[in-house]
């Protein structure tokens, strides 16, 4: 088949699709929809987010160095497309959609209740690039409902999630092996 | 439900499950398969990719300075697999799963033809994090099998590809709508 060449763009995918949480106080509290994040390093478990400067949420992560990232389970893929439409300067987003902010193990930023698993994270750097500025984090802890515990650990492989194709959502949810199936 | 506490962990999910393509002559080019990868920044389009200095495929990146992130279609979630599990040390990975290396448009690294979207990247900065060292990058050139260009645009609504979901790979494939969707 025929490759056609295409100006440089955001392609890359699938890539996630998640609800970041913020702030310190309840008055200030804040919600944003990201794909802009990744795994960045094991050890230590680093992670990033990158936001646009016009983004409510900007400020408040530059201010207390602090986000939280909570994964989405597919039914609540509508919730978190409206969290990406809105800012948190007009609406309270926790209200409008009743979701329910929950403390940190480790940090003030709240936790998304509904969200099953939640990654507490302290920003270690932030790094202006164009559009967006990426806000390199460690992770400092990981919360989860019971369900996807098992061992003392996370088990994924019955969570039914979605993410980020091109623009698009697609769902995630049919599980086909862990890494390394293929020698095995 | 109750929450519980864990230690920190790279449980983001979904990540992608990309294989991305590296070196600049025939006799040097190599295959990894890559989840440590995002979205930094879209205009300038940027990307990263995390890597251990263990991988074979570590110092053809620190050399070169270019790499391509190239999608997975469901069909190669098995080769994509066995590419994580070998070093291109120690065997040839295009010849052992028939894949195709292909000229870039802005870069010498190879592209994957078996691939559908190709995503040529130029290194601007590598960081030393811990276990892994992020090279973070431009996307200079997107290529695309036809089937997947629309109008000038990529369009891959209805891609078929896999997602990395906490160490495990899931199908995605089920598209929901686009950003936006909720206040259409």
């Amino acid at each position: 088949m025929e490759k056609i060449t295409l100006a440089p763009a955001t392609v890359l995918s699938p890539v996630p699709a998640v609800l970041v949480s913020c702030g310190d106080a309840e008055d200030n509290y804040n919600i944003i929809a990201v794909s802009w994040t990744g795994t960045l390093c094991s050890r230590p478990p680093m992670t990033y987010v990158s936001l646009r400067p016009a983004t409510h949420s900007y400020h408040i992560l530059e201010e207390k160095k602090e986000f939280v990232i909570n994964l989405i389970p597919e039914d609540m893929l509508e919730v978190m497309d409206w969290c990406g439409r809105f800012s948190g300067r007009d609406v309270n987003k926790w209200q409008e959609k009743g979701l329910t902010p929950i403390k940190g193990e480790t940090v003030k930023a709240p936790l998304i209740k509904e969200c099953p698993v939640n990654i507490e994270c302290k920003i270690v750097e932030i790094k202006v690039l164009g559009s967006h500025t990426m806000f390199m984090a460690e992770v400092t802890a990981v919360r989860a409902d019971e369900t996807y515990v098992k061992d003392g650990r996370i088990d994924l492989s019955a969570f039914r999630t979605v993410a980020n194709v091109g623009g698009g959502y697609m769902k995630v949810n049919d599980f086909q092996g862990r890494q390394g199936f293929s020698i095995k």
